[in-house]
């Protein structure tokens, strides 16, 4: 049975399955070794994914005592809602930068608790283009000011660093790999917030990179079922005993 | 726990994920509410499909008594090999029609058996164009011919379409419907076999299209977790009591 990598976040998980998407980059990747499993729900902060997490990997998918494969992988993928202002017109996604570290410690410990040898990955949340916001409000915006900046989104993105550093995990810096290209806004946001095809480029080969680290490489994973340059022309059915 | 629908096929499948790929799409489609799982082996006929069917889909997927969500869908997808000409140079991949028919037959019998209530998806193999496939062989051809013709997929398609009406299953005849498009040779197919991003989505439509017509429509699945749009902004935590 092949093993599982559960993509667990918000709507940059949710829709990582769109044209050039991360999610689909990644299923392409392990088409044969792996099944990438989507956990996206789009605006959800910490405060909410840690409320429902139970529900979002039930006992019976937790694998192993029933002979279904224990999941290799988790990407925790949240604070791009955390780090709405909380004073601006999405206040009610904000959460407290404390509270959004404490989270992300819980839900690591419930991922780490109930699959142990898992690699669980953090991701922090993008960089803001604060002015591409202002042009694609997500909901009646009549203050002139945006609901998110590449401030604060800079400062969740630390304390998520920080947090995997605690919890001896690695971690993504989106916020910072990102900014490290010149271009970053128009390359990398489609929104201001949510990611072009190049910045789902970017997540996915990060990810991968992570998971290479890890010891998740196709070279390491066992392929389901014979590779059609593995079978014997003159007897293909050889392969299949 | 959510329901899956599992795409069984050969390379038309396990690429399905690439950029703007039509297994990538459905997962996009039913972001929130199925699991789409890849079950795509390149180069696979109905044969060796068969051979391997209790590997691909093994008992502790089942689902039913363990608590888990029982598959919703199946779609099955061969052909395109089957139909490799008996004597060229792809001629061990060649499944003669008859046989091809009752492999058929088997595969759905044994979904069947294993899920009576899901949804089983016969779609026929694509239109071949052949000069493309001379530009590009998968071994070397010095004979100056083609390992598959159109005729001989429009033969394995209309046997194809023949099983679904006598399963009582719906089928996607994809020869007949790309073939409607005056330009479907550049427009549909890569390489004279393997779908460009526009052929992807006619095999995305036309699926998305028949799960509707058999009840599986985003109107009639059950959402997971409260939508952003169901949360009310003033008391956020009640949506997930």
């Amino acid at each position: 049975m092949r093993p599982r990598i559960y993509l667990f976040g918000d709507s940059i998980t949710e829709e990582s399955f769109g044209d050039g998407g991360w999610g689909a980059s990644l299923t392409n990747h392990f088409s044969r070794t792996v099944d990438v499993v989507l956990r996206g729900y789009s605006g959800y902060n910490t405060r909410w994914a840690l409320k429902v997490l139970d529900r979002v990997f039930p006992e019976v998918e937790r694998g192993g005592s029933d002979g279904a494969a224990l999941p290799l992988a988790v990407t925790v993928f949240f604070g791009a809602n955390d780090a709405c202002l909380p004073d601006r017109y999405a206040a009610f996604q904000h959460v407290p930068l404390y509270e959004y570290k404490q989270n992300l410690h819980s839900i690591v410990s419930a991922l780490k608790e109930r699959w142990p040898k898992a690699l669980i990955l953090l991701i922090t949340p993008p960089p803001i283009d604060e002015d591409e916001r202002l042009r694609h409000p997500y909901a009646e915006n009549p203050s002139g000011l945006p609901e998110r900046t590449n401030e604060a989104a800079g400062a969740f993105a630390k304390a998520c660093v920080e947090t995997a550093g605690e919890c001896g995990i690695p971690v993504v810096d989106l916020w910072t790999r990102m900014q490290q290209y010149p271009d970053w806004r128009k390359a990398y946001l489609r929104d201001g917030l949510h990611l072009t095809q190049d910045g789902n480029k970017v997540v996915f080969e990060e990810i991968v990179k992570k998971l290479n680290e890890g010891g998740l490489s196709l070279e390491k994973l066992t392929i389901d079922l014979p590779l059609l340059a593995d079978i014997d022309h003159g007897d293909p059915l050889k392969a299949f005993q």
